[in-house]
């Protein structure tokens, strides 16, 4: 067991009205694009679908016939924002998409995305993954310069640098605009006659290529290639801008090639689809991996292995795997909690986590169970399910985690809560333990998370460690966490 | 009956799965403005709600608590838009709102108005009513200067010139911006702290000032000061800028006071609510007047006048009280088409008026009839109506129309159709009676217009005579219908 | 001015967050039937908007091939609850439909009409517009032999007599069961080879024939005819049983020709379409000789006369014939105050009336009006208009109102408050003008009224007089007003 | 590799715009009742939703406050078809709900449970799980006496023949009904002072008995219980007619305990949730146990054990643990497919099982791979599936089936398609496995099943023996699949 910094967490997220319970911190985003497809809008709505697990509050899909853009944009899950009649005035031969979640506080029909519009050099459409770090800044400077911002993102901001460029190409515009911000990018940008995909010099979110016939596609993830058929051809590299038009395909290094990279390692712990290649590597091999290192590290002598599913189930497989105890489905996971689920009554209320998990009695009474999840923020679902887990008939509970505890915030495009909010921020893994009250608590090591990762370098773990690859200023109150640099892990330059 | 030059027209509008008889040209806005009152979005609600008759397509609400805006913009009728909720969610001391009819073209999302923003001088929001002479050649230069265009909609030109002004203040930037535009505009501007209302020099479009107890309010007619219980105070000038703050109401005419005006007549024709003030006169009572005239002008013998309701209806009763034929109600008109009626299928379609227009048999049967309507578009729903009418039993039908032919199209906020769609601008009146086969047909003269209205000076009447007053220059095909100067016509009386 | 028993009434009806002013009592139903047609469900659509003024609460179309029924029924206006896939899925040669408003407390899908269903003799539908004096035994009396009520409507109990009785053939079952039923019905029924349409032998309610090509119609008013092109044919006659199969039409008389009918005068009054014939006669023509009758009835010297629109403006064009004072449209109706219109904030309310009627106040100020209206309910709305024309300047106010004072509810299908909060059965016609605020108050004789109609016999009036054509016994709370014998006024007996 | 009498199957459902890929069987519904408690409308939606796996197309709820019933029911999800105002509305202190799932046919809002009106008794309300074998002979039987059926269900046939008793008690009428239908019946009724439970004599259905304070529940499964905090009881038994009142439960067998029950093993299989008790055991377990004996009985030399997720995962495992061949997430499922989910185009459609299922090439690549499903239906998905595990790298591809062939349709409440499309009523094992182009196929054997699921006797294993415990007559055409008996099968009497 650790007794490293601590950390924990979990969480019920009450909304007006809904009962959505939030175990997790949330990608802010997923990117499609395709140039040139006859069928581009009808392909980006289905890679979109694909995409769908990195943001349930927007879809957009923004097409270029090569003379005008089409739009739709709404709040909305993208099978409820699109039908078929949507997509089919939706002509053109590239379209490009985005699946957006966002924070509370900016949760309005002016950030959906992909942002888009007309300006001296035609048409242009945009789409962002990822967080600015100098945002705010670069704002004001367009401001003054008569910008006018219509929501709060980040993407505007490099919608309005690369159309006040001076250069000649669009591809030069978004260039010469990416000169000028910091922070995290993974971009699809469309104008009437190409697709530019463009990932940050850090490489914090990730960005691949495919091909599907004729046409590239460009995705947050390859789970969206599979669905239309697309070839995985490669990783958009770090740094590297990639224009596609119909002569085909050329790729740039304006900035160099920057080592090291700092590609967000939670990928591989939460975000991404367990089908999905990530930096290469496939994910739910990643994952299962931390459980086999977990179950080295923090060993446990116990009956039952049960994974918080679905996130938690490959590093359980793994825990199993190595500790030669048995794997069970002991968590039955409700399909049918979605935005509209009332909250019950204040009388009745307080059922947390039972009404999207529900514990299975036969596999758990009487039994040690060590329950894997992959990661905790707030401690209080964790809390919930120790109890779930004693109330079924647990004599033990011990509770493993497949990452490191999560010190800091996220500046790069993770919406995470403040650092005085995750448990693990403040407490140690003792304290954490007796919070959620159970038997054992233990962490993969930080070395353990990087062996299953396949490199100790080229990621970006300030979550995890609080250093952070690219200095973060003071940022806004509206706009990012407040940030209290932590004492003893000096944060580096970029 | 009039021999002179003929005009005429109406319309079956027919969009998808609907069915809207439209006999008219379309205004294309209704604006209202409210500083400082605490009920502001729930007056402006009531206001645009007054004036819905501007505008069907889509509504708007921006409001401002001195600290941020706060917008709830959508396609539909002002009641379907808001509701209580979004209403008191709409916080805030100032207001400003829009009702909006658009062309097909431009029917999308992106051209909801109020346009509103975050600039360097702060937040500001535009609701605008008109149309921009220039605003291609604008839009291109701010276009150089690295504007983005997210709709098609002159307002976001007005927006872009005064944000990039190097004016301090807000009303300056306005009026600096405005000194660049050609065209009509009556506008209302809200900043943080202030509400400004301009009407262009030639005061194309109205707008009126009222007073609701210590705030102000502005409105495109005053039958919405009505509603929100204020009372009226005076016309914006032509060329004036009305700038109110809590400290009070200041008035600027930055561009001095312009002779002659050019008011849009066709107000007093079709667009505005018969109980409103336009120009400081009764709208009703201008009508009527127009019927009285007309009455003198084009006699018949006839035993019973019929309005085509319900615009018909005050030029009628002058008729009637002038000729000393009777009136009655011969058409009735059904309450229940709206946008969701559906196209009855091609096999029992064809029934065109009837759906929203239904003949009283026992008024007409046996009788000489004279219809009286405001304006012939097409010509093919009076040509409708004219069959109607034979069919319940007419033995006469005269047409009597309470205008002047109409022969050009708008370029300064109206809806029109091109020019060569107008039957009045290809065929004579003999022509056009023939059409629509009826026993005769009469067209109000120009002076009778003029002296209904009140003044042969200070009137736009372009769309009777192609004098219009401000030269059109080449206009984009996208936004304007193709203007040829009529020269060798100057319009004949009927 | 009459001095008789006074009478008074008009109506703010608040429901749930909306504003409707209802200066009226309403119709509870109107029915359409079309048998064998290709076209059934799309003209039944048809029809059912022309009768979109009998209600406005359900709409509802049952149609069949032969073989199956098919349904549609929902709350909301006929064109938002069907569409062109929702018609076209209504696939047969025959189909009956219903549009309904109904008492707040019965307001529920349940009781959506028409009822339809399966019994021993194959497929039922049925629609009716009326109500039975002896629903509540008859549904005890079923209850007993097994019978199961879904809702609360008395169509359900012919519908149970009909499927019970041991007649064999459709027709016959529901001449059977109509020989135990007391009251008003108009009928359609539907079988999967024949339509039957019934009118009770009063004749309460009305019913008319007509014909589009080789199919019958059968509808409340000859207006919904028009829309359908088809030709009036005749009356359904009181007390007849009109069959129709693909064989042709049968009529029959199971009870008799019953004399004197008691035909509704008030759909003179207010309910019909003014466009249609109701009882053979136009309604229009019936109304403008109201407001003859009482021009001569109740003089005033004056100088304007102006209707509450619309369904006072016939009779004020009839008084303004006789009296020689000029017709004004002195009260603007706004077209846009629907089911969703939200109610103003408490602070800002009491608008009342201007929501939806506006006056224009240069036809009001400095004269003495005559504003005519068909009836007065409870009178707060009369009041709160006779305030705003005094308002909008008007010296005098005289109320006079086409119809006599209503004293009585109705028991026939009539949606009406109970007798005590009718104003004229508790006040004087002087009481009723002081609380009004007007200068004089008039209403029409019940001679005249009766004048007006062309007869004397054949009418319903007992909400005017108090005498019922068909007694009414002990009604259960929940399904009628309370009945209190008028004393002077004994009630008659079938 | 078993060489027994063959079967297989899956399914690609397409309905009208949307893509639901169907693999299996579809359980006819879910029912809940609760009585008394304050809250019983907001703990029905509770229990609802824990049993909307059994039904997803409608929902329903009716309550009772001891004088009327109020009702809320309509197509869609449980979460959809409530919130929370409803539920407030939905007062009382007695409350039943019902979750449907229906055949495509009759698939219309007249169908929605419960069931419920007024009768001579009072109130009453139904819901239903199961199927009657002889309700058209009992419908004609009824129709004879009156009664008239809205929709098409079964249960309205029982509601009829409760009402019609001339038993004075609920219960007593309900007994009554009972004692005429045979088939598959759970039951949920309530009256104004009650709530009855029954099950069928066989106990077909599930049905189980539990407590929240004062309160008993009644549901079609135990996790419903876990989500309104009630406690176990017990199950309703075969044969009983369990009533509840104020004054506690009472327990009736009207007719005796039967011996043999037919309790549907599918429910082990397929339908029911792992963490429900079921006929007194735990879903997951015995599923687990079908993968163990299959893994004795079907044993293949492999890499990995992939199930097909969610239905396959407990078998998985349990053929994990005894083949010691390691168990992994091969298949990832989308939680994103629901209803409004539209279809490709056809030029880029037959994505089959990609939009929800999607391989994980890392863990399948160059593996020999068992593919662990729970039933075969007609063969299609299943073959799509053995052909993306091959896309994905897999050298061989092993299909094991935890239950036996499919061979007959059901007659008890589920809705299966007919006999001849179930690919094993037709094919070999071999001929099966070749269709899929699996490397080898095998079935659980009947006794395995009957092994795992602790009994070889009282349950009702119709579907895959041919032996229907209660004769199936003539059923009609609409109502039930052809059924033919099985030649080598004698098919038992009840």
């Amino acid at each position: 067991m650790s007794d490293g910094p601590a950390v924990p967490s979990d969480d019920v997220f009450p909304d007006s009205g809904s009962v959505a319970i939030e175990r997790h911190w949330h990608e802010e985003c997923g990117v499609f694009g395709i140039f040139p497809h006859p069928d581009a809008s009808h392909l980006t709505y289905l890679g979109l679908h694909a995409l769908q697990h990195r943001g349930q509050e927007s879809a957009g899909i923004v097409t270029t016939d090569g003379e005008r853009l089409r739009s739709r944009l709404a709040m909305g899950l993208v099978q409820d924002v699109f039908d078929g009649n949507t997509l089919d005035e939706l002509k053109g031969h590239g379209a490009i998409g985005h699946v957006r979640y966002s924070t509370t506080g900016s949760s309005t029909p002016d950030n959906i995305q992909p942002f888009f519009g007309n300006y001296a050099g035609g048409h242009i459409a945009l789409a962002h993954n990822g967080n600015l770090i100098n945002a705010d800044q670069l704002k004001h400077e367009l401001e003054a310069r008569g910008a006018l911002f219509r929501g709060t993102s980040d993407t505007e901001v490099i919608l309005y640098l690369a159309i006040q460029s001076k250069q000649s190409s669009a591809t030069d515009r978004i260039i010469e605009a990416l000169g000028q911000v910091k922070g995290a990018y993974s971009l699809v940008v469309m104008t009437d006659e190409s697709l530019i995909a463009v990932r940050d010099p850090h490489g914090f979110r990730p960005l691949v290529l495919g091909k599907v016939k004729d046409a590239y596609v460009v995705a947050s993830e390859t789970c969206a290639f599979r669905l239309v058929d697309a070839d995985y051809v490669r990783e958009v590299e770090p740094g590297e801008v990639i224009e596609i038009t119909r002569d085909g395909l050329k790729s740039y290094f304006p900035w160099g090639k920057s080592t090291p990279t700092a590609r967000c390692i939670f990928e591989y712990v939460y975000f991404a689809r367990p089908d999905s290649l990530i930096y290469q590597r496939n994910v739910y091999v990643v994952r299962r991996e931390m459980g086999r290192i977990l179950a080295r590290e923090a060993p446990v002598a116990a009956d039952v292995i049960v994974p918080v599913p679905d996130s938690g189930v490959p590093a359980a497989i793994g825990f199993s795997e190595v500790s030669g105890i048995p794997y069970q489905t002991g968590l039955i996971r409700s399909h049918y909690v979605g935005r509209t689920f009332i909250e019950p009554r204040d009388s009745i209320r307080n059922f947390g986590v039972r009404l999207k998990l529900s514990p299975v009695h036969e596999v758990l009474r009487g039994q040690r169970v060590v329950v894997v999840d992959d990661s905790i923020v707030r401690g209080t679902t964790s809390r919930k399910l120790v109890h779930l887990f004693r109330k079924a008939g647990a004599v033990e509970v011990h509770m493993r985690i497949s990452s490191p505890p999560t010190i800091g915030s996220c500046y790069y495009g993770v919406d995470t809560p403040n650092r005085e909010e995750l448990i693990a921020s403040k407490q140690s893994v003792d304290e954490i333990r007796d919070y959620l009250g159970a038997d054992s608590l233990a962490y993969l090591s930080l070395d353990g998370m990087r062996d299953a990762a396949g490199n100790h370098d080229g990621y970006c773990d300030a979550c995890f460690t609080g250093r952070y690859p690219v200095a973060v200023g003071e940022p806004s109150v509206a706009q990012l966490p407040l940030f209290t640099s932590h004492p003893e892990l000096p944060v580096a330059p970029p």
